[in-house]
């Protein structure tokens, strides 16, 4: 009989190290290289798919998951010595699942790790279109794709003409806010944290303007400066003093979407918002959402999307870097500006 | 020729004094009886009426009225030396104007003060229906009501079964939403700052339970003892750290009317909001409205509300102190939760 040669590798894995307070640090991470994996589907395995990992997703929400569960935790926390947890687009090298097969490219939430035997498939989607960057299903056509889009056309409500101002404006999900908001017909400002970002807004990515927020002495001149006439749409990123700043120049009937709050994830204590009366006196909608709630609308949105890609109306700036190693590092450098554009790290290039 | 005899008359004011800071005080007001008015219309007077004023109405708001108008101001400053304004319920003595005429009853802006010559009608109602206290134009019938029904159905996007908390719950507004609430089929749980207003709200407006704010050392836990399973609805009259805590407690796709926040109107520096990424992780709508928006629901309010008053199946508590040289002590004892119900100062009963 014919023995097929089975193929057993060390399997490189970046593991979560244990809870943790405050920023975030590459020691709170380990990879190691002792796990080993066979390269085939165990017998009778219930039912699993067989991946090898190519790209991985850095996302602000991960901190969260580092954090032990408390009373309003909305995600759960990593498990401590097992891998870190998060979105990426790996190959399928076997399926004993009839929905999976052999040779499929997916993207979902998949282990930090080179290959993965995984059982739980639930956050899988098939990946149908390859006509563009494999990496672009960790972003633009990924979860900060669906969020840019969900929060932007679903949240907003935008007209056009309206004015529109988002921070941390050249990262993953701002860019394409930004960019959304233009082919809308709206005035778009973004904020960032460098000048090469404050250039892409308004070189690449057709911002109005943009400003370096580290820069500005007071926030509050600085959105007056860019909208005299005040805010219509707030597409929220950071939170913190920024939101103070802008509920002061929001617009009457105005609306915020509250899609992340990222200057607080490291504080054990949240800074406090004051301005928040201004809701009642401006008629203000403030509206938080989860991208996790809106997925049935994924294929809404490829449709959308895809011809803009390919027609160029739509661009996006990635921050790749290589090796399953640097993950570590990768991640953390979101809680400090040190990605520009969406942050990726590849695994393996086929 | 035949001589109309005119009466000329002293008219009781109470005057404003000057801009003010923190609490406001009955010495910032001055009750003057100086004036004197001629209780006829001047010739060519290019369009008046005469009004003699009946209720006024304590409003929570016209404590921004008492501050100097800066950015951000929702409303106009009083006029330092000039009388208060605030709504109220007034008969019409004569009127050169073809919309009114004498012997109507009116509700909507008027001076603080016995009698007035007003010239802007634009924010005057004629009322219609006089088979009911005429004070309740202060109040049920009047601006306090029209927001109450607003916030409610239009705000809170209500749903049967839902669970409502109403902060202030007692007062001119609350005590309305709590009502709208249950004959919504939701349950409704109140909070106020004595027991006396505890009992209101349970025995008389038919809230499913309420509690003292004052008498609770934890917030939160006293909102997990209510809703053990969160809250749905929250109407929002208080700010502050009531906010706070109840942010903690809001269910997943909750809804927070902003309506007041009136621990906030006499601090000179707001108090900071923590919990306000909780509005992203549990997908939470916040929204302001101001009733001003909305008067053109008043016919359709009217309709709802009329019958549900006299099948008894809504009821009204009023706190009403008889005489304008006691209007400012009614006005600032709002800001302590003096009135049991809403505030309301008869100056003739006719
Ligand atoms: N609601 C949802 O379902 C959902 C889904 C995806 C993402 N999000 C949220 O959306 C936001 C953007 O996510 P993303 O993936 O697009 O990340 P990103 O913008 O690509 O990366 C994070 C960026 O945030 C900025 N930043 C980091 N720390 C900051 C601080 N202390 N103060 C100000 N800015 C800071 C940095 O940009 P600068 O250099 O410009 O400061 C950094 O590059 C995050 O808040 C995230 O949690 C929400
Ligand atoms: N958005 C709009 O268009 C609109 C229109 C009308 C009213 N409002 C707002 O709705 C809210 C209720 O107005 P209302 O006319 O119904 O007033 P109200 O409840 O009849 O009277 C004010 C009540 O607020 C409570 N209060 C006062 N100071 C407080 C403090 N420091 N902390 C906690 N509670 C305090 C007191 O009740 P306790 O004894 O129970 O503490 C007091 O009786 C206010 O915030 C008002 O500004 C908004």
């Amino acid at each position: 009989s014919y023995m097929a040669e089975v193929v057993v590798v060390r399997n490189k894995q970046v593991i979560f190290k244990d809870y943790i307070n405050g920023f975030p640090k590459t020691s709170d991470m380990e990879v190691t290289y002792d796990a080993i994996i066979r390269l085939e589907l165990p017998k009778n395995d219930g039912g699993l798919i067989l991946t090898k990992n190519l790209y991985l997703s850095c996302d602000p929400y991960m901190r969260s998951r580092m954090s032990r569960s408390t009373e309003g935790s909305y995600v759960d926390s990593f498990t401590p010595g097992s891998p870190i947890i998060g979105y990426g687009v790996s190959r399928v090298l076997d399926s004993s699942l009839p929905n999976f097969k052999k040779g499929d490219l997916i993207w979902g939430l998949i282990n930090w790790e080179e290959y993965s035997l995984i059982k739980d498939t639930s956050s899988l989607i098939k990946i149908q279109h390859i006509d563009v960057p494999l990496s672009y299903y960790t972003g633009i056509l990924g979860m900060p794709g669906v969020t840019a889009y969900v929060g932007f056309y679903e949240i907003c409500s935008p007209k056009k003409g309206d004015t529109v101002f988002v921070s941390a404006a050249s990262g993953a999900v701002g860019q394409l806010v930004g960019q959304f908001a233009k082919l809308y017909r709206c005035y778009v400002v973004g904020s960032a944290g460098s000048k090469e970002k404050v250039d892409l807004l308004k070189n690449k990515f057709g911002f109005d303007e943009a400003f370096n927020y580290k820069e500005e002495q007071d926030l509050n001149a600085a959105l007056k400066r860019y909208f005299p006439n005040g805010i219509d749409i707030y597409f929220e990123n950071v939170g913190g003093k920024m939101l103070d700043e802008v509920l002061r120049n929001m617009r009457l009937h105005g609306r915020i979407a509250a899609c992340g709050m990222i200057t607080q994830y490291n504080l054990d204590q949240p800074e406090g918002i004051q301005n928040l009366f201004l809701i009642v006196t401006k008629s203000i909608r403030m509206e938080g959402f989860l991208v996790f709630d809106y997925y049935h609308l994924y294929p809404k949105f490829l449709e959308m999307i895809l011809p803009l890609i390919h027609e160029g109306k739509i661009t996006y700036v990635e921050d790749i870097v290589e090796g399953l190693e640097n993950a570590p590092a990768a991640l953390i450098g979101l809680y400090s500006g040190k990605n520009v554009g969406k942050q990726v790290v590849a695994i393996a290039h086929e």
